[in-house]
This record gives C-alpha cells, structure tokens and sequence, in this order.
C-alpha cells in the first residue's frame, strides 16, 4: 500500500481518492510505500514478469483487473563499444527507451496513471503534451476504454497527430509550446470532467517512471554507474529514476554505502529554463520563455518540477547541459552510423552532453556512463530528414 | 553446434564455411542441431537475458563476441480482451513485434544473419527489401561495422530510406516490388564483394525467426494456441515458427502429444502468390505478378520459400487468407481504437484474417488465437495518413 504527501509541506492525501496537485501548496503529491517492511529483491520483482510491471509490488496499483498495460518497459541496456572506442571511453552503455509501445518511455507513466484513473472510476482524461506522452496517452486510454484528448503545440511533427487519430483521440492544435497547451487544457476541462494527466499534475505517472530507476540497477546487478544523463524537460524520468534509487535504499536493495550516480539534466539552447535557474541567470523557472526545438520533449520553459529537479542535481553532485539543434543532429548520425541507434533528438543531445562534459572535465574517461535514449527517432522523421549527413 | 542441409534434397554443407543458396537444387540451407541430447528448458535458456538470445543455445553462432545485437526479441504476448468481447471470442491474444529494435519482427533475422556474417568474416552486407528487411539490415551493420547496401522498390514509405541514411547505409531505389530489386541486387553484386542477405538465400535469417517460436512456446507457459495467424510474404517468419515448434518437440520441451498450432499464412489481395498457388490457380508462383499494397512488406510476388510454406500449411492443417487493402485499413483502425496497438498493415491484417476465418467456420470462437503483429504502424504513416477515420 502507498500513500500520498505534498512534495512542498509533507501534507498527507488520500491515495483512495482522485487527486491532482496538492490542495495546500499547489505542488505534485509523491507516493510512499512502507519500505521497511522486509521485502527481498527475490519477493520484490516478479522474475516472470519482463515489463516495467515486475516491479508490482512497489506501484501503487490495488486491483491486477485494472492494469492498462502494452508490455512497456524492462527495455534493454545496451554496451555502446564503436562510441566507446572513438573517445576513449571505458564504460559507455544506453539504456534504449524507443522499443517501449509507442516509441517511448512516456508509455510508463501513462500505463500507471491509466491503470490508477481506472481504478479510481476515471472515464476520460485530458494531457498538454509536446508529442510523445500525448500519443501514450492516447494508446492507454484506448486500451482501458476511456477516452482521450490530447491538446499539443500545432508544430509538432504530423506522425504524433496521426497516431493519436489512429487511437481514436481527440486532438487540439495550439500555437505555442506546452504551457500555452496547458492554459488551453484549463479551458477545455473547466468543469473537470476528465482527469487532468499534464506532468506532476497527478501523482502517478511519476511512479511509472520511476521504474526506469529499478530497472537499471537490477540490469546492471546492482552496481549503479558513475554518472546517469536524462533529458529533462517536465522533470518525471529525472525525479523517477532518483526516487527509484531513494526507495531501493531503503528496501536493503542497494547497499547503504551505494554511490548513487552523479545525476545530469540534458536541455536544448532553444529551451533552457533548468539551466538559466542552475546558472543563477533567473530565481526560478516562471517567466522563462522557451523556443520550439527539434527535440520536441524538451519544449518546456516552465516546469512544475523545477525545484524537485535542482534537488536531484544538488543531491547527487549533478549539473546541468544544453545542446544545440546542430549538436542533436551530430549525435543522431553518430549513434546511427556507429551503433545501429535511430534515437530521438533527445537521446542523441544526451550522448552530446558526455561528450561536452568530458571535454569540460567534469566527466572522466574511466567513468561509468549511462545515457537515458527516452524514444526512438521515428516519429521526428520530418523534423530530421535530409539531415543524415553533415 | 548446428550442420547445414539443402531443404530440397537433404545435401549436407559446412556450417564453417559462409553459404548461400545450395549449390545441387540452389534452394535454402536448413540449420539442424543435435536435439538428442539432454538439454532441458532450464539449461537451455538464459533467464537472464530477456533478448531473443535466451535461446542462445538452439541458435548457429560459436563465439558470443560475435553478436551483434540490439536487444531484440521476447516481445510482449498481450491479451485482447476488448476485441475478444466484440466478437465473442474466449481467447484472443497477440504477439507485438512492434517494440523490437527497428519497429518489427525483421530485427531478429538481421541480428542472427549479421552475428554468423561478422563471424565469418564478412565485411559488408546488400539487400534486396520491401521495406523493413532494409532498415534492420542497416541498423546491424552499423552496429557490426560492416556496410549496408539496401535494394528496395521506389514507392516504398520515405521512412523506410530515411532510417536507412541515419544508419549510414547506401541505398538504391527501383521500379518495381521486391523480386525486380533482387534482379539489381545480383547486378550490384555480380563480383561477389558483399554477402547477399536475401530471404533464404543465406541460412540465419531463418534462425533468428525462429526464436518467435520458442518464446511463444515459453510465454504461453508450453501451451500452445490452436491458431497461430501469420502475415507471410518471403514465409521465414512462418517457416521459423514451424521450425522451434519441431526442434522443442525433439528436445522434449514440448510434450510429445502436443498439439502444434494450425497455421495462417495471410496475404494481401494485391499480391497473394501463395493463395493462388493453394488454390490450385497456378503450379507455383514462378510466374505470379503482384501489385503494390499497403502492407509493404506483402508484396512479395515469387517467394523462394513458396515449397516450405505449402509445407507447413499442409503439415499444420492451415490455411491461406488474402485481405484487401480496405480492409487493413479497418483492421489498423479495430486494434487502434479498441486496444491502443498502431501495427502495421501486416498485422491488422492477420487480425482481419481471423475476423474472415470466423465468418467462414474455420475458425471456432472457442478457439485460442495467436495472431503476429510483425511491425509498428510508425514507418507505414505515409501510406495511412489520413485514414484514420472510415
Ligand atoms: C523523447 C522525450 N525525451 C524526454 C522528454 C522529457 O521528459 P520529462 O518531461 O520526463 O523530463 C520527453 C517529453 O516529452 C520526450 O518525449
Ligand atoms: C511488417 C512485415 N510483416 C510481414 C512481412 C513478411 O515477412 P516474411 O518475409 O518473413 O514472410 C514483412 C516483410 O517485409 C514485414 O515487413
Ligand atoms: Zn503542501
Ligand atoms: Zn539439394
């Protein structure tokens, strides 16, 4: 069992009721668990299960009757040894978030909050999105039988339209990025018919992703890299994967003197918000204003998650980068060419991010490497075509 | 360790040595293992890999630092409950190779084709393709580090030939469907330099398909379904299935009185070589002429396997279906809006096939179905766009 406390004031929540952001502070509600029970690895993960599911027995699902579920997660960890060769490098691995349903690790978050929204008697819900977690949504709700709208900035690629059409959902075109599809959705939702699913703004998505956190240590025996690299854009897999690490530290999984990984936040120039606050150039996050970028997940000037993501970074001695839309394109052909990867734009400024970190320093070449590729390139086709070669 | 027959007249060859068609009756060679020996479920699979190459040991390669590998396979058998209540169904269930590397089931044949090429020395790869054959091609070579060269019909999907440059490889386009781009394959290639990767012309493909076999064997806890419905266009996908069930019956994996599935092959109405030939309409395909379809990778007029495939069908006790391109289109938009999968047309397909069988009798609704999503929808956007309504 779980329950649920304001990330800002600890104020508990019923995790029996629907619940959105905390009513006191306005801030994402986290879950807890009794971690103290005992509860082994070998009794913890289900070992038949090869989904992000294995890990049941730490989501806060009551009933196995209203998993919504495509088989997403428990995707593999892949040796990156031409990349490694090239720089040196002795310890290089990728983590490939694009063999999820629907192309990427959104399908997490989207298959715990469903499964949640469908116990608690949701019949539709209603996402701002940049592409990849509408298009989640979309399939979830599809396959929970609920309905879906799904509200995104006009230029986001065709493919991620489409495929929600072929979901049956509901999409509405704005113009402008995702906090301008955010006010819209407050407007379509008004009289809070559907369940508002935006990032953080319910409690479950992040417990999806926070999977992503369990997987890597037990795919990796327990022995957790150096430093982890993550495209943060609303926050979740960032937040996720360190509460993943909080909790299994608790649970006895990971030994008490574990080094946890130097956590790095991987942003587009075009859209910098964590960056400009972690530099000191802003207080925080509120005014930023941000420009459409070809890694489209990345498009989000003003996350609620802010302040749980410059905790992470100061948590764990991590920093912050931003890569540039020419710097996108040179990591998708490298990983193309040299490791049979078609990331998104995301994954490829991920691994352009060690690469600057390494040429800063910050990064040693005998480190342990772990780059997070959230989604597979396919669907940005059209922002990336003719862009194969220099 | 595995030996080598030529499927027409049993003619051993080395398995040492890189093969192509047999040289007595230029038909496929066949891998054959020593199954006599004990080795049980428990020996024979790695539980630690949740890769097609748990079943490393019924698979040809020698030494693991050949693999070249993406983390393809043990794909998610998913029930389709709500699909299952509309038509009445007590078991309907499908396997999504949708969520392999590269968006399909092609993966798990390039990965074990290109782990036996890099073993044998080979250094670079051409191919003949209707699509997603091509796109895996390139993905292993790049990361083998062997080069790819992609022969596939002008008319195929702009995201079959992008991928394929982000992967670095060369690709030629022709006029015409996969058996003309065989024709310039052999042109391309007439000195030999590059090992031809072609359906059944080299033996490992077929290896790499098979695993489909064994894991739904193993995910459906060795019980079979009583169908098994297949999109076949070159047929390795429906000869390797047929093949893991054989060799898990030699190895006593599956009992000896195990009902072995009857099998589907499903064609596309614009070019259904094997239908005709079932039917009695033709000797064999020799001389068959296919149209384009949606479903790009059914377009396979002259398959060399057409004597296998009629063989499963007889030795299975199943059938061949043809489906129009409408009815993909109703197929693509069933599973979408009903169970949140966007397949490919291949695969709404082979669910329209079972619809048809159910109609006819053949099928009975009591009866547990399998049916293979062999790719995601994503690369075939182009194709469907705008069809997502009726
Ligand atoms: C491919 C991809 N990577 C990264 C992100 C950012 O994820 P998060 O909002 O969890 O930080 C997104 C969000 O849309 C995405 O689609
Ligand atoms: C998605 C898809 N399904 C089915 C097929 C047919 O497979 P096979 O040639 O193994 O019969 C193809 C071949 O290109 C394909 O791409
Ligand atoms: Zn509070
Ligand atoms: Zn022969």
């Amino acid at each position: 069992m779980h329950a649920l406390h304001c990330a800002n004031c600890g104020t508990a929540y019923s995790p029996f009721e629907l619940q959105g952001v905390s009513a006191c502070c306005q801030q994402p509600l986290i879950a807890d668990y009794s971690l103290r029970r005992p509860l082994s690895r070998a009794k913890g993960i289900d070992q038949a299960d090869s989904s992000m599911w294995r890990y049941g027995a730490l989501l806060p699902l009551l009933d196995e009757a209203n998993k919504v579920s495509l088989g997403e997660g428990f995707t593999p960890v892949l040796a990156l040894p031409q990349l490694a060769a090239r720089y040196g490098l002795r310890s290089l691995i990728l983590k490939d978030e694009g063999q999820n349903p629907t192309g990427s690790f959104k399908a997490r978050g989207l298959s715990m909050a469903l499964s949640k929204a469908k116990e608690l008697g949701v019949r539709g819900c209603i996402i701002p999105t940049a592409g990849n977690a509408g298009v989640a949504m979309a399939a979830y709700c599809a396959r929970g039988g609920l309905s879906a709208t799904v509200v995104m900035p006009r230029h986001t690629p065709e493919a991620f339209k489409e495929e929600c059409y072929w979901y049956g959902a509901q999409v509405e075109l704005v113009d402008g990025l995702i906090n301008d599809c955010a006010a819209r959705v407050r407007q379509l939702n008004a009289g809070g018919e559907l369940l508002d699913i935006s990032t953080l703004k319910e409690p479950y998505r992040l417990e999806g992703k926070k999977t992503m956190g369990y997987e890597i240590a037990e795919q990796l025996n327990w022995e957790l890299p150096d430093v982890l690299l993550y495209p943060a854009g609303g926050g979740t897999g960032l937040i996720g994967i360190w509460k993943a690490f909080q909790e299994m530290k608790k649970l006895g999984w990971l030994a008490p003197e574990t080094k946890l990984p130097r956590m790095v936040a991987v942003q587009a120039e075009n859209c910098c918000p964590l960056l400009e606050t972690y530099l000191g150039h802003q207080v925080n996050c509120h005014s930023y204003n941000g420009r459409p970028t070809l890694a489209n997940g990345l498009a989000v000037p003003r996350p609620l998650g802010e302040p749980l993501m410059l905790e992470v970074l100061r948590e764990s001695n991590g920093t912050v980068v931003a890569i540039s839309e020419e710097g996108m394109l040179e990591g998708m052909r490298e990983l193309g060419n040299h490791e049979g990867l078609f990331v998104a734009p995301e994954g490829a400024a991920v691994w352009m991010a060690a690469r600057r970190l390494l040429a800063d320093g910050w990064l040693h070449a005998d480190e342990r490497i772990l780059l997070l590729n959230t989604g597979s390139g396919q669907k940005y086709m059209s922002n990336v075509a003719g862009r194969a070669w220099a």
